[in-house]
């Protein structure tokens, strides 16, 4: 069996951790950084686990993708904020047959990679993780860690349980990374923004955790009329998802500990909002398709809004040389 | 020419105004208050207003209805968060041929009026004005100023221009308050709507004034977006308001100075939103009437969540003995 090489792209809260994992493993994986990487050359990286903790003393920290050597898998764990970077950063790091894995929310990063990189293997991986960066090179994983992969496919079809699929699992599996693997990326990035639709946009909105929002029942019931919506684009290409589906998911977020979303985070600390992954590209490639989601638009209007105001505030910037 | 007796219902940034004005004019004026009763017994009314500033050292002032004489005309200017008092408020008050004229946002208020007081004449009074409550007994009137009055018909047909609104027209204009004469109420109320929607709703969720709203070419689009659904609601009763009237808010409010709504200043104050009014009343009045309004709700939804967290703070009730 082959030990493959890892690149990861962004070295924060996902890419630290399972990029911690798979060296950890005995992986050779190199790091891209940016703000943290003099501190990560020098000290490591250390990993908080409800797993266990472990420290990484020695990586393969860079700043530059010029000097990373290629590798056999780049996993981009960047925001996808940053993805318009990905056309530099990516290039240098792949060989012939390179495969990328996307630990992206949202919808349109593997179409728009695919544009690019039209020839090597582009994976999407959504991860049901719970993990912060809390300091320079430091991360927390607090809970879960499954990560659902499903090849992308250039003609909208499912793709199957690829090959592909079963290298990277058998290397995260041998990383203590617990992967699912799906035949139809499409449908399981919709089935994921039934979700973060409605979460994550009205967390930032309205200021509020998981629970504030379901304790009201006139946002239970956005949030229903929400995921409807959601539903409806994926009908759109074809893809179904049943009723039993969304009150699966409103009878786990009002189960579910208070949550503060990945975009309330965001907006906290006056990053910039995931909402084109969430919201623009699903409501444009649905609108392509010939479906208008009123209520998606207006929370996507709203999202810019504050995205906006948000980063007059405090603007953010990845290093990309 | 009689000389009117006049009941304020509400000594507030309205009441206090319009009713200062009509004393100052000759009329007998009695005022409703609540917590400034004893303040303004003592001291009377200040009013400064870019008209001419004035001060009414006596005012008949009280605290209870049961005290207050039934008057020609009783004068509602209370926010609609307070209508369910009005059942309580307004019998006392009356006489076989008092006339009722709310100075309301929003819709819905006469149709709730005539449930239970059925054979008075009921005038809906809209006003374009900017006027504050500074101080205990103090108004400050800034800007602008006319009141458009329409007749509540109970059919819904257009009441045309009545004789009830000459005759409040007359007196409101012996004291220098200008005045449009309407024949349709539900057609006025609407159109008011087209603006009240989108800036009161908006500006409180996004917590903006005007002029931010209207920078961001997305809360634009989603302004226009709303008053097509106002225009749509104003439809299921009959009502045209033609596409201009629509370019015309827009531009008007782009070149407004900075406004914050009514809405936003209820919220910044803690006090209850007149969402009710201003969105719950025409959603259920247009879903009566076949017609779905998806920003709307939304927008519905979304104020009666920042409601609950708003009262949740400062409640606040008004003495009804």
């Amino acid at each position: 069996m082959t030990n493959h090489s890892y690149a990861i792209i962004g070295t924060g809260a996902i890419g630290g951790f399972y990029g911690g994992l798979l060296q950890k493993a005995g992986f050779e994986v190199h790091f891209l950084l940016n703000t943290d990487y003099e501190y990560v050359r020098k000290n490591g990286l250390v990993i908080e686990s409800k797993d266990g903790d472990f420290t990484l003393e020695q990586v393969n920290a860079y700043q530059n993708v010029q000097e990373m050597p290629p590798c056999d898998v780049v996993v981009v764990a960047l925001k996808t904020t940053q993805n318009h970077l990905l056309p530099q950063l990516l290039p240098p790091l792949l060989k012939e047959n390179t495969m990328i894995v996307l630990l992206q929310n949202g919808l349109g990063a593997e179409e728009f990679l695919a544009n690019f990189i039209p020839h090597h293997p582009i994976i999407g991986g959504l991860c049901f993780v719970c993990s912060n960066k809390v300091g320079p090179g430091h991360i927390r994983h607090l809970d879960y860690g499954v990560i659902t992969l499903a090849e992308y496919s250039p003609n909208g079809q499912p793709a199957g349980i690829t090959e592909n699929l079963r290298v990277i699992a058998r290397d995260f599996e041998q990383a203590q990374i617990a992967t699912i693997l799906n035949e139809d990326l499409i449908l399981t990035r919709w089935k994921k923004l039934v979700w973060n639709v409605p979460y994550n946009g009205l967390s930032v909105i309205l200021n509020a955790d998981t629970n504030q929002l379901m304790a009201n029942k006139h946002i239970r019931h956005l949030a229903e009329d929400l995921m409807r919506e959601v539903v409806a684009g994926a009908a759109a290409f074809g893809r179904t998802i049943p009723d039993v589906f969304i009150e699966k998911m409103l009878d786990h977020t009002e189960k579910m500990k208070p949550y503060l979303t990945s975009m309330k985070l965001d907006c906290d600390r006056g990053n910039p909002l995931e909402v084109e992954a969430i919201l623009g590209n699903p409501l444009r490639m649905a609108k392509l398709a010939g479906v208008d989601l009123p209520r998606m638009w207006m929370l996507y209007q709203q999202l810019k809004f504050i995205d906006t105001q948000n980063s007059r505030c405090q603007p953010r910037s990845i290093n990309t040389h």
